[in-house]
């Protein structure tokens, strides 16, 4: 590849994909939309019962919608493959993956439009697929990587602390396993199980219910016993994203008078207003 | 308009609506207590099943206090109309708007008998239009203010986060679409999404439960990834409102000796004594 | 009365009745333990469903069980207002209107035998009165007391709080009943309430659900909505309840060193080591 | 017992069992895994309907994985027995006596295989003993013992607040009990009590619902009084977990420079870098 090509890609890339050049930013905003419209057009063809699959009959707006969809979803990977820097890192990263997967369906219903309509399962998880575009968003949300560092910064914490409640519902579950029994709902172990994650954290479906005075007596110990305990996730989660969102704002460092401390948001430094370096980089 | 009428429409403004007036202020008592009499007498006369709109039984005794309410709130509606120093602000104003809206029900019901009542649709929105005066309630309200100052501050957070969340929502109600299928309740994505929220956030309606192994194992992830996640807007809520109220306190300042930090509901300066101007001027 | 008479009357009380006296510790222990032997006879005789009432067959163990608590609180009642420095102030407060009516029950069924077995409602509101004798242990329970003038500091903000939640509840509840309307349960705008009370507050009983899209939507919208306000009735309890426990603290003052800040089950002073006054004179 | 004989069983104990040499570090993880695996066993063997008790089908896969796991925990309990410096005060321990109840499942089905199979009851408690092999994981994590202790030092204020949540409970159960009546599933005071935990907790099943407007008012009530209530030991269990955490960090002294304060994974001591003691000396 010769060097002006390189420049050439680079510069497409940037003006296309970057979030912090003016025009890709712009083009965000397009994908947002895009995305969130053919989100939207999946919703409303999935709410009508009659609609099966990508509703086949020729000439219908949604098949007409999810063609353009798909050409400007294809598009957009196509442009990404061959502009992105390091184009193999791109197709097997989390996003490359989501914005093939999320490409593909009507490629596959051309495939083989039998076997992905003959069976429901076929047709759901072709939906599911479009469904997914939504994770696309994820790469222009600051909050959610913020989201996403807290839970692995906590994940030894969570899990500990999961490990113990797991315990804790096996034990009540196994224990109205026995009481309640297969007459009342409690069918096998991982029923109970289940019937204790609903209790313990107060979803309580109603699906399972205890019938039994002692079990009942029980579920009543749970539900407490969980109400003191469960509220420790929200401490563990506060804490530790209090502690990361420090973390980010200490990794911005103005190269002209070298203080750290700014915004997710800020574009100037606020001591010596000299341009912020992307903390991206 | 002459300077002498201008005089008289403030002087009456300030007697009748002005909270800050003992005068206004027993009138406030009134209002509240005539919003909420209409209210209680709508509860009542929802409450029977056979009362349908608004029981045009002539004599009936909800007929009769609807009268008197109606009569009220039109006096209300139009003395707020003729004193107040700016008509227009005040009819265009979300407060002018529901103060004429809500004293409406009982004149469309004599400009169209036939077709507000020949619709249980139409009976009902009458009936919803009514149950609106609490609204008017709010403008006597201040923690309202509090309350919407704190979600108008925390809008871009709160809508990042519930960005976030309706992905996470999104992406579970589509595997749970595919796995447990419309034989099990699931008969939509917007059904499997609406499933999702209701349990996520722990109210857990029952009326669509998972009933494969497979779909209640994914429910009871989403239910504790929910529980870590869900308790982040109280954070931010608190955290935005403890900054409204701070921020009220420093609005006001004594203008004998300039100093801040007054409490909402005192009247007279904490350091010098001196009468505090109305803090909503 | 004669002064001997007096002095006796105030020594009985104190040995009796004074939480603060070995022996009224003794009796506090013995009272506590026949009001929940009593409770827990009225649990199991309730639990049954063929016994009706008191059991009126003669010999019945709960009947003979009744026969001595009856006993044993009317001689505690009959001591109460004999000992008590101010007979009148007794009866008529609080405690001893719950004291009174709670050994009643029995004394009605010797009266009117005949209405109160006649009707179910009548046997229901007997086995109630006697389950009103757990309202006596709240007299031996300080952090009852702590709640409770919690509840008291902060019922102003408590008050507008819940005042504007209403309105959102009634503002959601009459949408619904509009939109869902009586062929989804949505049968009247009391109900519609309810409804909406149950759903915001997360409890979701799934008696009432809604089943059309667009009630789906604004359910949704009213639990997130919910989700991020509901928590501030945590707060404002918990920084009341942190200033009631504060100013316990400073209520009580060592007579020696007059220092305050004694825990509330400290009997000496951690300061000199004098022995403090008791809290509650 | 001679010398030799004790250090022999000594450096076996900690070879085998001691989570601070290396060797028990690689055993603790082989533990964790065999009881892991043990349990997701009795999980699949329990999902299937037409599994009963330990599939007693000869040559079933279920059954031969149970008589392994039952030769390796009944090895271990062996030899925590001969290894263990106090056997006696092991064997009764709390964690002593789990790991030789879980052991017993399968000797119980050969000693007396007509009565443990010929009641449902029999097998589902011979299930749930392999069940409680889960709490032999907790001797191995630390969050569990924080809790533990976290619960046994809030036990006086969690005590009182649970007991007064409980009247709270009685007298709206015992109102609803008059209110509703067992014509809408209020069938006595024990299940009047267990629907207002379900309520006050807003878990809310829905197997219990009020019908009668004052009884959804009442509801209500307890609804809204319990959400600012059901708060208080969350803030409990927070400020005493503080208090545990902080206890067990100056619990850790440096035998060099006698500093506390070391983090509960510390192995050197970060103010001398000296090798610390294990804490649970």
């Amino acid at each position: 590849m010769s060097h002006g090509e390189q420049g050439w890609r680079q510069r497409l890339y940037l003006f296309l994909f970057d979030v912090h050049s003016p025009a890709g930013r712009r083009f965000e905003a397009f994908w947002v939309v895009i995305t969130l419209c053919s989100v939207l057009t999946l919703f409303i063809e999935s709410a009508e019962p009659h609609n099966i699959g990508l509703s086949i009959k020729e000439g219908s707006i949604f098949l007409l919608l999810e063609y353009i969809f798909t050409l400007l979803f294809s598009l957009e990977y196509v442009l990404r493959v061959l502009t992105t820097p390091r184009p193999f890192h791109y197709i097997f990263s989390f996003y490359g993956l989501v914005d093939l997967l999320t490409t593909l369906p009507l490629y596959f219903l051309w495939l083989w439009p039998d076997i992905t309509l003959r069976y429901m399962m076929g047709i759901r998880l072709l939906r599911v697929l479009r469904l997914l575009r939504l994770i696309k968003l994820l790469r222009y949300m600051g909050s959610a990587n913020v989201m996403w560092d807290t839970l692995v910064s906590a994940r030894k914490k969570l899990f500990l602390f999961f490990g113990g409640v797991m315990i804790i519902l096996c034990v009540f579950g196994g224990l109205m396993y026995v009481i309640e029994g297969p007459e009342h709902g409690f069918t096998s172990l991982p029923v109970s199980v289940y019937w204790a994650v609903v209790t313990m954290t107060t979803v309580g479906y109603g699906d399972i219910t205890p019938h039994t005075p002692l079990g009942r007596m029980i579920s009543s110990i749970l539900i407490l016993l969980g109400y003191s305990l469960i509220a420790i996730p929200t401490g563990v989660m506060s804490s530790y994203m209090t502690d990361v969102m420090q973390r980010n704002r200490q990794k911005r460092c103005c190269s002209v008078c070298k203080q750290t401390q700014h915004d997710d948001d800020a574009q100037y430094c606020k001591h010596c207003g000299g341009v912020l370096e992307d903390k991206h980089k």
